[in-house]
């Protein structure tokens, strides 16, 4: 320990490392539910490749395990911190390095913020699209090593798609780079992607040429009530059959609808069974609102408002916003999951969910990102009580079980980390897991990165 | 070798077998100049997976190596047999198994031929975008290993992001599922991604789940002659710059633009020396030809002709597709590079592979897919004269170089196979060298898979 941090301190100034037991404690975890946080040895926050290259070296030669964070929000405990591990936060490479209108790239270190990046690109016209609810907080290099979603993805697709290039330190300390800032490339096999998504197990990110999309027209969005949770799945199902391309496809279930409503005072009727929010950001979006409202009313909707303009149409996606923070005031604790199922396969699963909150005697809240087939069962329960907890986690993974059968995911923007580790075997099967082993052993032979986090 | 076709046998039908050595010769090699083919022992033609499994599990027990092959269109050598091998072709797995408009998706074998696929979904009113310029004769699995691009990739990407999940019978015959048929998905690492490119050197993909996306309205074609190519290239940075987002944009340079001038009679005037073709399938593709004409002509375009309907416009891409066929008739070979760079750099690299042609005393013609800055340098040489292909070889290598230098890839879409492996390691570095090999290690610890290849 002595000597860790004797040798961490001879290629970091001292402000970037703390050992202060009381601070290292706050970086122990991340916001997942359920999973649990080791106690770091020392919390590092590098501010060059250099200085992480240092500490992979230090962490290889000491046979130390390194925990790399972002801003820790994720939902899945795979920024949880091992005993005795190396937290290497990457917050403070906070710099974007470069924005290219013309190659639509922009370069960046992977501790600046989701939102801070966006609003940089927006000044020059540009659009970074994937917008994980916590865009204000999150990191890029997070959101590169968890391949977060959001609400763009109906439309936008991805992290992983906007990930062209990467400067990534191996766990030996040796610095790798991947793919390109060019449109297209096809040398080699794609390391890029194999880091996106891969929660640290591969490599610490310290660099990446992120893709750029011409900045749309302001979205225009609509809402449409329905009396049941079938109704409005149907309705999604013929927009996208119809081969709309909205910006914004949400559904949020009668629970949802109803804490919202109860918090903000939203003035939604009773009767609503299903709150559907669909938005473009074409150059003509009325006229598209206007095809889905059609759409909308065919499969049943009691009541559809398109929004006449941007003030409007924000107050509507307000309502999805305050989605998880109004689930989480109707009982002590909350558990998210993350179930990703074929839209054609949108019924079932809220179908069989609403079954699993009857089977379990609990309240669960599902907000969906409807045109991904992307459904959030929000598991509300009493966390001092023992019983409910137990019976939280036990629906936690029959829906998953319940994806799986419908020929979904156990996660579609979520990530593994700890709180789906022991599901990843029964989703992938054992060949892939081999293979997942021998990858891993590749990178990083030592098991230093990340170590009991993915499989 | 009598073994190999015994154990062949006992799990494929006769029909399945070739070993007449005037036909297994027609297998030996795809479309590239300059790489070697050996002789293959046998080609095999499996209807089934399990005849996949079957070939497979018989080259691992015999040490045969396996070179899997599509319609062999490629222009890497990718798919060249080696002495000996087994020569597997997927092009009898061709059944499109599954379209579904809802989740658009497509279920494939391997053997379907892109145009196939292209037509079948058009039908349901959905589009699969890829688009090689073999797409009349290339497959689905060649597609995939080679993560070829096309016309469409400046609007709607390569192959790569269109491949959801696979079937891929590993080296030793077992058979392994990676990713998925839903929208969004992120268990475990992108296996998925790895094998699309990887040309054959991972596994055989048997299956593939590909993302489909709606049928876009029919484009408008809008062709600008320019009096030099670097005011071409400043009209490509214009239009790039301003947000545009047209479904094609390509630049034919002056010899190649002569070349098809001669074979079809085009009409197009001796002063042009770059010929840009702009197409759009929005909404309203007539107001944005008109937006990027006024660019062109900023840029110093001496004429700017739009096509007023779907017919003006296929004779305008005519000129486009016949480029390749026409540079054909200069001399007696060709060797057709693919250097990417930033678009940015477009006009140095023009600049560059002029002054190429000059100091090897060559004609070089170029078809650019301009907004993805992917250049197509196509070298033409007399292969009867040992100097000029000797010079055309050089040449190559050069503008390759030159590539790399302006911060691109020396390949974007047609890949490394035996043309560029040499060159891998130099754009790649041996970090990524050193990787690669670990992964083929887990994949194909025998090393039977299309040997020799890539790297």
């Amino acid at each position: 320990m002595d000597g860790l941090l004797e040798q961490l301190r001879a290629g970091l100034p001292a402000e970037s490392l703390i050992t202060d037991s009381d601070v290292t404690a706050s970086y122990a975890h991340d916001m997942a539910s359920f999973c649990e946080a080791g106690t770091p040895a020392v919390v590092v926050l590098p501010r060059t490749v250099e200085q992480v290259q240092h500490v992979m070296r230090t962490a290889t030669a000491l046979r130390v395990p390194v925990v790399p964070q972002g801003a820790r929000t994720g939902l899945s405990g795979a920024a949880n911190a091992s005993d005795g591990c190396i937290v290497l936060s990457l917050v403070k490479m906070d710099r974007i390095l470069e924005i290219s209108p013309v190659d639509r790239i922009a370069v960046v270190e992977p501790g600046v913020v989701n939102a801070v990046l966006s609003r940089a690109v927006n000044e020059h016209g540009l659009y970074y699209p994937p917008d994980p609810s916590s865009w204000e907080m999150c990191t890029i290099g997070g959101n590169i090593g968890t391949a977060s979603g959001g609400l763009c993805c109906v439309k936008y697709g991805v992290t992983a798609e906007y990930v062209l290039g990467l400067e990534v330190v191996l766990a030996d300390g040796r610095l790798l780079t991947t793919g390109r800032r060019t449109a297209k490339g096809v040398a080699g096999y794609d390391l890029t992607r194999l880091f996106v998504g891969s929660e640290g197990s591969l490599g610490i990110v310290v660099k990446a040429v992120l893709a750029l999309k011409p900045r749309p027209p302001q979205q225009l969005v609509l809402a449409a009530e329905f009396p049941s949770a079938a109704s409005a799945c149907d309705a999604i199902c013929r927009i996208m059959e119809r081969g709309h391309t909205p910006s914004l496809l949400e559904l949020m279930d009668r629970t949802t609808v109803r804490a919202v409503n109860k918090m903000a005072g939203m003035g939604l009727p009773d009767t609503t069974e299903a709150l559907l929010l669909a938005a473009f950001d074409t150059p003509d979006p009325s006229a598209d609102l206007a095809a889905v409202a059609e759409l909308c009313t065919a499969a049943g909707a009691t009541d559809v408002v398109p929004a006449e303009d941007a003030a409007e149409s924000e107050m509507l996606l307000q309502a999805r916003r305050m989605s998880l923070t109004a689930l989480e005031t109707v009982k002590s604790a909350t558990m998210i999951d993350d179930v990703c199922v074929p839209r054609s396969k949108l019924g079932a699963m809220l179908e069989g969910t609403a079954a699993v909150a009857e089977k379990y005697d609990l309240t669960i809240g599902v907000c969906v990102h409807a045109g991904d087939g992307n459904t959030h069962p929000v598991v509300c329960f009493d966390h001092t009580d023992a019983d409910e907890s137990r019976r939280a986690r036990e629906s936690f993974d029959e829906i998953m079980a319940l994806g799986l059968e419908l020929g979904g995911t156990i996660t579609g923007e979520h990530g593994v980390g700890l709180l789906k580790k022991e599901w990843l075997a029964r989703e992938l099967g054992e060949v892939s897991v081999e293979l997942h082993r021998g990858i891993k052993q590749a990178f990083d032979p030592l098991g230093l990165l990340n170590p009991g986090k993915v499989f």
